[in-house]
């Protein structure tokens, strides 16, 4: 029967995980000397802080910003929870498998486990697009699917074209859309799907999903900067975020109040627009970009996000049947675009300056990639490097819509029974989750209260 | 009409700090050698992570204590995230402006917008006196207001008068309640606000408001701490708060269960009694006291917050016809004025020990103003030194409650129309909502709204 | 009358350890020279983010956890934050009496601050065990016995046998497991206690205690960390735990969906299996052991802890009366008892292996104790070492089973009023709460989920 279906991939495949794990993966050799062991823990207090951080955006943060359907939070938070996990676990075994393989042994350290979970933020940020109409099933599906192109894609743009991106701008934000749209449209096919009656948001729902936003709002600077060289370029990168942030926020406002007919601002906007301005800042963060340069990024990718979910969200419903149901496109589609024609300006602008002592502010994004794209810069020159910007979004763009298509149709396998439409949006067909009928005695606590204290 | 007012004002203020930041704005130059690049990425590692503290307890922890208004947590929660974000940009144009213009470039870091946060604080916790009977157009009003005002007095009280006041006792908490207080007061009247059937919390908004102050509670010795000098002035300066809030937690709870005949606690008093130590211990957390006073300061400001919720403000507001939607006398007012007291005391008994060796280990607070501060108190003595924490007090009231009161007097400028009082307190006024089940009075948001826009 | 106690207990308390902070606690003394106020800032450093991430988990994400009883969140929240608080506060009067008494002053510093929090863990996690059926003045009584007897267990265990466990898995969650069950048994004798009608989860209340859930997987890994030598062996701890966390996730939906006949997930066992990798862990998170073993121990104990829930709670109720409210047998027993055994076959393991090397990399663990333990394994060898580890977990059952039993028997002392029956779990018995008069639509998702089974 189908509902066995879920215990059973998970299992075999946690078998799996530690065959492998068993198998092939050890820790590092500790450091011998006392020094080393001083390095290692100035290291880890680096660089754990902001793990951690990333740690709250995905599990709290994401988790609540999917709330915002009322009678489907539980699912949202729940589903985010263990895709974030199995997918992560899925790209330590591939990387193990692909990259380290030729080692022997695979040295597991935070690293590694961090490179895992940038991994796993793509199929978060994808599902999005199909949140509700699908099993846990069907997302461990597209998981499994996405992870293996994603590190692919990613070699493919930081490795080998040296694209800049130390915040994910393209190799994870539009990578990521493009694969769940691909996703959503391969599932659902030619035909719109109707509003369902529990696909709008309460104000509660919403007031939850706004907490998600803030959360990761407040911590989007340690996912963009946690991979820039330490020093000056990570200061730069936590200062461009935090503007861009912030112009996004107020830009949000004026947008959202704008586009309505009476005035008043649209929850879904805020619960987006504010963070567009993290996603397009990926690109050019830790660049030597001017202060005004982040807070114009910010504005504008916080405009377009907000346009999206106006015009551009109802258009592509209508004429492709594109189902986006958290509006990826207009969160990471639209504003990672901007992102990366952003990064291939800073570039361009940065050669045009006198004195070239611009250039060496630019610094390699990217530990594991960084010889690779300080060559290519060094040798070809900014116009050069303008192109591989542009490269690596058509890369992104190019692997990742194919590919969601194809995830897309495995998904309409037989044996992965979508959830019937009644019952989309709901919890209660995942979890033995009482409904909401409590019929609370009508106002018999004050009595209660009263015979509390006689006893 | 007026529903245009709020982006276009928004919208003309996003425009000038565009122009601002790329007329005068750049980041400092990146550090020539490898040694100062070690040096910046320590002490990034240093004020980031505390940095980050305070954001999150000012957009989650602030935000979700203001959402103890039923029907009014979005608003609450977006119009916090949008002060925030308004007020700490308008700092940063505003300290460019007079603090640093004569070196001609403004050069931002992170310190710079952590002064410009605290800035943004101040307008924070004012506009909590008002809560639910304004529009977002008074609040941004409000900020443009308070935040020079603020700049100005900071600057008189730390620079001047070299007050010691490393937490904000006195610049941050004792300044925005009385500006608060002066709004509200100018902008009511003398006629008093009759309760208001949708200002009554629930279960469930007591409960999310209780999760924001324990928020607070936990980030608050960041908050507190993150201007001392490194070393054993921060720790005492974390110990300090770690041990006032402690204190102030169990004190609320004796003294809210004391004050009710019936001995149940009252919701509003935990979730303000408990952070009153750490808005006190501000003045003295970085200073050689003893844990003891640490401990009495915090259960001493608790008991005089719960005091107040149930005596001062219902007197005040009978008496006075002030209106204190959040209570923030109570808990930024009377904590504060407490802590100021206790700075000036811990300054005359450290001078009367026997080998003044206790001086030399009151750090100078506030890193800019420190020179200033050390040179006074090393000439003057401690007398003069508690003279000037009196002073400084005298200050923060003397230039808050006028700034206040003319800012409250500009609210009532007709051009900012305040929400009309059935749809106080009501987020359907300035959001696309729905309204929640209970009570779905048949679709008369919509027209309620359309009263809204006309009134 | 009855509810006068709590002020009365808790004044006189505050009034007593303000006596005692007075007469006896001092900070240590500032460090004279500027390379110690140095070494003091980097230490800070290190551990003051771990601090803060710990005391989010307590008074937050336990907090949350908490709140699953839809009636009784406000309590469940605020009972544990003043526990957190008082129980602190005594562990820290009797550390300063039994530990450090004959220095003649205690010099209180962070590393007290957070063993004496760590005392207070055992009371919130023993606490669970009855929770909504116990007064606040009866939580203060456990407490009040609680803190004792762990400190003096803590000592025998780590101090005087050289245990091994670095994240408290036998010290705090095995210990606070039975002590817990010792005064629910003692408390509600022999009489099973029925089902109460708001004993049931809400999905409002199941989505904020799992929000409670995540927020203390996330941070786990500061909790187990925050005490081992910095460095390899710190590194290896967040590595391990974070492992492990990983697999409880993935392997507790497998479960619960295997248990189910129909394949639906319980919240109560992703609230609860998901946390259970982070008990068991922490005996063995600074060992040797390798990456498979943290996966490994995370996905057995993930599994006992679900098996708990669905089989070994109802045998308990049913054979022992035994009243589990939070399942703390489930969630801290069992994996407990799991991680202390996988410690001493670590231990065994690691004798084995040939060359030797691999016992220097078990770091001490615990600071104070670390000679103590060092010393030991180093002179009798691992067999020895493993043979301590059992004595560990025998002098914890052995040392809490009793004196939870006693401190139940005192739970029902006259003065000790226990709430009634009708109402128990619910807010307004301790609150000036007002009720919430939602009127949900008439509980047609059951039909629902019936009608998505035939599909």
């Amino acid at each position: 029967s189908t509902h066995r279906l879920l215990p059973l991939f998970l299992g075999l495949f946690q078998g799996a995980l530690l065959l492998f794990f068993a198998l092939f993966v050890t820790y590092d050799k500790p450091s011998a000397q006392a020094e080393d062991a001083n390095l290692v823990a100035n290291q880890l207090y680096g660089i754990f802080p902001f793990f951690q951080d990333i740690q709250v955006m995905l599990v709290v943060g994401l988790g609540l910003l999917l709330t915002f359907l009322p009678r489907y939070g539980f699912s949202a938070l729940t589903h985010n929870f263990l895709l974030l996990n199995f997918s992560t676990q899925w790209a330590l075994v591939l990387q193990g498998l692909l990259h380290h393989f030729h080692h022997g042994q695979v040295h597991l350290d935070l690293h590694n486990l961090l490179t895992a979970e940038f991994a796993a933020v793509t199929v978060l940020i994808s599902v999005g697009a199909v949140l509700g109409r699908t099993s846990p099933c069907q997302l461990l599906v597209v998981a499994t699917c996405e992870v293996p192109v994603y590190l692919a894609s990613e070699w493919a743009i930081i490795t080998r074209l040296g694209v800049l991106d130390v915040g994910g701008t393209i190799t994870i934000h539009v990578f990521s859309c493009y694969f769940g749209l691909g996703v959503s449209k391969a599932l659902f096919g030619s035909a719109q799907q109707p509003v369902h009656p529990k696909e709008t948001p309460t104000p509660r729902s919403d007031l939850l999903s706004l907490v998600g936003t803030l959360i990761l709002w407040v911590f989007w600077p340690s996912f963009v900067a946690i991979l820039c060289q330490s020093g000056d370029a990570q200061h730069r990168a936590f200062l461009n975020t935090l503007l861009a942030m912030s112009a996004s926020a107020v830009t949000t406002v004026v947008a959202s109040s704008l586009l309505e007919s009476d005035g008043k601002l649209s929850p879904g906007h805020l619960q987006n627009g504010s963070l567009a301005g993290g996603v397009a800042i990926g690109a050019v963060a830790d660049m030597a970009v001017p202060p005004v340069a982040a807070l114009a990024l910010g504005s504008l990718s916080a405009m377009a996000c907000v346009l999206g979910f106006r015009f551009l969200t109802p258009l592509l419903a209508r004429k492709l049947a594109l189902q986006d149901q958290c509006g990826i496109h207009n969160l990471h589609g639209l504003p990672g675009i901007l992102g990366a024609a952003a990064s291939a300006m800073a570039i361009l602008v940065a050669s045009e300056d006198t004195s070239g002592s611009h250039f060496s502010q630019v610094s390699p994004t990217r530990r594991n990639a960084s010889e690779a794209s300080w060559g290519q810069w060094g040798d070809h020159g900014a116009g050069q490097q303008a192109l591989c910007q542009a490269a690596g979004l058509a890369v992104a763009i190019g692997a990742s819509l194919p590919a969601g298509l194809l995830a897309g149709a495995a998904l309409r396998l037989p044996c992965l029974v979508r959830p019937p439409e009644r019952l989309c949006f709901d919890d209660s067909l995942y979890f033995k989750i009482q409904d909401e009928a409590e019929n609370p005695g009508p106002g018999d606590t004050a009595e209660e209260g009263a015979l509390a204290l006689k006893e």
